[in-house]
């Protein structure tokens, strides 16, 4: 897996939106629920998606946020396969909502 | 509850042994597990824990690492009640080798 250039990142960023890069150098998104119990329930969602693709982010829990961030640490940097696991949480994000 | 002087937490932090004040005046402890799953099995575990005592850590996964942080907000420091749930995670580590 090929480490994307800072343009390229920038490019896929602006197609996500909601994802931002942190001072690690990583992918970064917060979400937002009602209380622990939710954002557990998310929690394991994004687990059950990254044991699929193999491929984990770095995962935060403060009661009713969550914070996402993700890089390969093979690539030494941010790929494709970053944003990959960002779209499908994005994309299964109507899940939680059942 | 009660805030506890830096005597008092350093007492029970000789008591517990396995855990530390971190940086952000927190009680802390980290985890190692085989891989992912198993970190998520634990995480489960402590969310049950938690849930059960309604005083929920800070969690942060690093694939196979979880380390936990705990300090009672509404005290603005630490509190017995942070010393309870870090006692009950410790004696339900077991569980995760059933």
């Amino acid at each position: 897996m090929k480490k994307l250039t800072d343009t390229q990142i920038q490019q896929k960023l602006n197609e996500l939106k909601t994802w931002k890069l942190n001072s690690n150098h990583q992918i970064e998104r917060q979400f937002e629920f009602k209380d622990f119990k939710e954002s557990m329930l998310f929690v394991n969602l994004v687990a059950y998606l990254s044991e699929k693709l193999n491929h984990h982010p770095d995962i935060l829990i403060l009661w009713n946020k969550v914070r996402l961030s993700v890089s390969t640490h093979d690539a030494g940097g941010i790929t494709d396969l970053d944003f990959k696991l960002a779209t499908l949480i994005e994309e299964n994000l109507t899940i939680k909502r059942i």
